[in-house]
């Protein structure tokens, strides 16, 4: 039977599920497979070219349309849609994140915020910029958000007893903490643009 | 000869230093220290304690004074101060981000992010929320600036043609990106906060 390279990519996300970042490697993924390492390499030349593919389909529902109209409300939904995605496989942040500086994944989430900004009557070059801040802003909280609910639920998080107010005494949310840095970062693009902001 | 607790952070920033972070295991440093494993136990209950007590030497910097008079400036000297901390060694952005989950780090970075808000008139419950969108966008900009430039150094980019304008086109200069999302912060908490700022 053919391996064709959605078969290769399904195969690495099941892996990603079911053990993690650190045990996604090339050689446990052609077990998974029973196919011979080989196999592989003619889909993927390497690990960080799987790894991209893998990213785009995490990635995927960034494609899809927005259903609000004006450009903050377009923004904060396309942010909760990253972090929705990032979440939605375990440790998909951290690979989205790790993964992300190759530039290998194709998806065109950034752009999308890009284009968004731009509706706000940014000039093109500051809102490719403002797209960066809000894509690394949302990667370090999910990665943070994530590690800590699959550290919760392996039972290694030692937080302090509730009265605490030290410095590991948490926020209760992330989604209202999520939404917070959001509502910053609109706040802060309508401020620098001033009256031209529509 | 006795193990203090320091030699074994020291020899943990050594074999980070030079093989990276998927090479920190126990049994590699316990090998480098020519000890037996149980002897780091005696220090870090697991990994984890390990990992915090690294990122706290990283991290060492962010208690010293800062220079800047007003809350904008002090912001920005923090921000910036973080972001050195973590490319000062490899793989340190990735380090603080995935140890910061654990909350085992004693850095009382965040806090004096947070306590810089305060002086800008946001309550202290706003403020910590805000000192969690900052350390949130330096870690996602610095883990990706810090693996973009070690994929650089190890020949593993693959970047497009300098006239390229696609999905994969650089901005050109990590410092330029870097501090525009730290205008757009501290733009978003004076529009937040409007004519209470002081």
């Amino acid at each position: 039977m053919q391996l064709h390279r959605d078969d290769v990519v399904d195969g690495a996300i099941a892996i990603l599920d079911q053990y993690g970042l650190a045990d996604l490697t090339m050689r446990r993924l052609a077990g998974a497979l029973r196919v011979q390492p080989g196999a592989l390499y003619w889909h993927f030349p390497n690990k960080q070219a799987l790894l991209g593919a893998v990213a785009d389909r995490i990635l995927a529902p960034m494609e899809r349309p927005v259903a609000a109209g004006d450009w903050s409300g377009a923004l904060t939904e396309l942010a909760h849609r990253l972090r929705d995605c990032l979440l939605t496989y375990r440790d998909g942040a951290e690979l989205v994140s790790a993964t992300y500086a190759s530039r290998l994944t194709t998806s065109t989430g950034r752009e999308r915020l890009a284009g968004t900004v731009v509706r706000a009557g940014i000039p093109r070059e500051q809102a490719e910029l403002a797209a960066y801040t809000l894509l690394y802003y949302v990667l370090g909280h999910t990665v943070d958000e994530q590690s800590r609910m699959q550290m919760d639920s392996a039972g290694a998080l030692t937080d302090p007893p509730a009265e605490s107010t030290g410095p590991l005494a948490e926020s209760p949310d992330p989604t209202a903490r999520f939404d917070f840095g959001l509502q910053l970062f609109t706040a802060g693009i309508r401020h620098r643009l001033g009256s031209d902001v529509r």
